[in-house]
């Protein structure tokens, strides 16, 4: 209804749509991204679109492997009558409380809480608000983050279920100590970048030609790291691994991804055979629920390191595998956990327990939101890059408008405003599922 | 296609359709269900039935709140596939692989794994199938079950990643111990029920009044055992404490359930306040993923009990939660996890650690199917009701063709074939969501 009143305050922007898409790549045809637990992963994407009244997007997505993308669409969608109508203003300068309308819906969380498809869903809602905020702010979201003060920090952290490990005056405490070294550090980062790894040459559907070839290339591209799939075959792994060893010299880590093949035993008797080789960590060995499992291989494997976390649903489950000492590597995930704001919490749990951010990366997008969690650990949070590499896969990025940029294993900081989550408007038509033509020309 | 063989064998009998209904009960109206996490439930289901070329037909369920059961609905649709189109005699003489394909499929893992909207799916559709299998065999399932050798229960649990706790030879240990007095326990089952304690008095949205008239009417009905929602407001909560406790007396026992309502700290704080009045047991202090909070709280408010696990969402939690002491009471739920197939390995679980079950029921259909599993937990695995009632709340029965019996605080054994979940096709019908005449008319 219009008013009649000449005095009335002009209308605030407000968030008009949430735009999901589903959008797929046949990347099975290929087996890039096959491993142990995903043989024939078709790379896709839940993709968002946040429109505003004053003509204003924001772009996110979260991130699956094919079947169930819908699902996870119809997840956005049942989130979207609580964003539509939200005054843009109100949403970006509460983004703590914008989570937890998402998070905690008393009628959504049942569906959780905080994990799975409803969670993944809000991580592509949440994101897509910031890279709107930092388009508004004309800031890249690494940087806008970084120049948030401790307090204004602190205040994006739910401290509900965290408390007993990390307080408000001890996030605090961390962001303070980071912050006269913020000016130094970002230039060095708009200098060199931050370090990565590919793990372009360990799919499990390589030959071993190909592994080495591509292992070589690594190394010729200034990777310091690679990463091998294993945990389907055990002589197949000793094989590749020693393969890939010779191929790229002592000094060049490679760390060991299972994907959760194993249990726990299994998981410790089979790095037992892998060890001589020299692997660097050993990521996901068993269930991503596994607080204590994880601990228990760590304590056997010592001093091979133990990863996880692109499976790991929030900051509960995150809070206890630091608490219990069951990881050397936290790896945490643009779209599992709800987004950039829960992520900062998870950053700064990972600083408060002094273990390295080691982000998972690869699939549709997700290099290019990483990055901004790498960056914004480095400048503000963790202060260093000891021990702290990003993934890399070479995969897809061809469809973002501002894809990563890697430079002599680094990845370059974006410098263009928002989360770089954003599509081409044709990729999105051409990989809409089922009815872009890219896969009504399969099925023909 | 038609052979044209005369010694063609008979096509065996197959599945031939999932059907997947959402259906919801305007239950925020009254405030049933009201805590201090789902403030207005209205208590639905993502229904399903299966269908076979022999005329057969199983029926099975996911319990949600309300928003939301659409997205629950398309995952039961994203299953079907995988579904449709096997023999039926496979699928029953094999649970453990049909649970694996379903919670295994390489795709749909990433939107768990093993966790949230589309475990639950899988809950629906495996409850369904072993609705359906108890129908075949004329007999409820619980007593299916039951006369399952321990070889045959065992091989229905994947021990991947179980070993570091629970090993197939421990497994079968128990249910060997438990053979002999199968038939006793069988006949006093049938004679006399398992016991029951109503929750129905203590939902936060009723008036001191209505809590006191409650509870004295369960005591009149013969419950041991009453249980209050708290967790919203401390001097509400021990004003309601202090009533109950003064209507029911000192001999019968007060359960308070928090709802995930505090953090560690807190919940320790809180149930500090309340012990005056001696209540039994705390149920969801604190996050359900909250593996080392549960261990803490409960060591520190010793000898009050913990009990959770209406969200604990998988095998993996319930294992971890055993091996930490964690919990007083596990409390197992029919369609959170995997269904009846993975409920047999928790209850193992349980059974190994004696840590006594008491399932979460209410909501819609949940009374109806978990006392199947107490009921098999009674006769073939623990063996004993010390310690163990199962949740009993008096809404929506009514839309059940086989519903609970209680009596003298005790569920009565079902007797009809199958897991006690098929809905009246009226009921259904009628709340079928948006379209279904209770919610048009609301509209309306």
């Amino acid at each position: 209804m219009s008013s009649g009143s000449e005095h009335a305050a002009p209308s605030p922007e407000i968030i008009t749509a949430v735009e999901a898409a589903d959008v797929r790549f046949p990347t099975s045809l290929h087996l890039d991204g096959s491993d142990a637990m995903n043989p024939e992963p078709d790379y896709s994407a839940a993709y968002v679109t946040i429109r505003t009244s004053g003509g204003g997007a924001g772009y996110g997505l979260a991130f699956t492997v094919g079947r169930g993308n819908d699902v996870e669409v119809a997840a956005v969608r049942a989130l979207t009558p609580l964003v539509v109508g939200l005054p843009v203003e109100e949403v970006l300068a509460d983004p703590r409380a914008f989570s937890q309308r998402l998070t905690g819906d008393s009628q959504l969380r049942w569906l959780g809480p905080n994990k799975g498809v409803i969670h993944m869903a809000a991580a592509a809602v949440v994101n897509a608000v910031w890279d709107l905020h930092g388009r508004r702010a004309g800031k890249p979201v690494w940087q806008l983050l970084s120049e948030l003060s401790p307090e204004q920090l602190v205040d994006l952290v739910d401290f509900r279920y965290l408390h007993d490990a990390l307080t408000r005056d001890e996030a605090l405490e961390i962001l303070r100590r980071a912050e006269p070294g913020r000016a130094e550090r970002t230039a060095r980062l708009l200098a060199h970048g931050v370090p990565a790894y590919t793990t372009t040459p360990g799919w499990l559907g390589y030959s071993d030609e190909k592994l080495v070839r591509l292992a070589k290339e690594a190394v010729a591209e200034g990777f310091p790291q690679i990463k091998l799939k294993v945990g389907a075959d055990l002589a197949d792994d000793v094989r590749r691994l020693r393969l890939a060893r010779e191929a790229v010299g002592p000094d060049i880590r490679i760390a060991l991804d299972a994907n959760q093949a194993w249990g726990v035993q299994e998981a410790i008797l089979w790095m037992r055979q892998l060890a001589p080789y020299d692997p660097y960590w050993i990521e996901e060995p068993t269930s991503p629920d596994e607080i204590l499992g994880h601990a228990t291989i760590r304590r056997a494997i010592s001093p091979l390191k133990v990863a996880t976390g692109e499976h790991v649903h929030n900051q509960v489950m995150f809070k206890q595998m630091l608490q219990a000492g069951s990881l050397d590597v936290l790896q945490l995930d643009a779209s599992r956990t709800a987004g950039v704001t829960e992520n900062v919490a998870i950053l700064l749990l990972a600083a408060k327990y002094k273990v390295p951010v080691c982000p998972h990366a690869g699939g549709v997008g997700l290099c290019e939101m990483v990055q901004h969690l790498a960056m914004f650990d480095y400048v503000a949070v963790s202060g260093g890059t000891d021990g702290r590499v990003i993934e890399y896969v070479d995969h897809l990025h061809e469809h973002f408008t501002d894809p990563v940029r890697i430079r002599d294993g680094h990845y370059l900081a974006p410098t263009a405003p928002g989360l770089s989550a954003e599509m081409y408007p044709e990729s999105v038509a051409r990989h809409r599922y089922p009815d872009g033509p890219v896969w009504t020309g399969m099925a023909a």
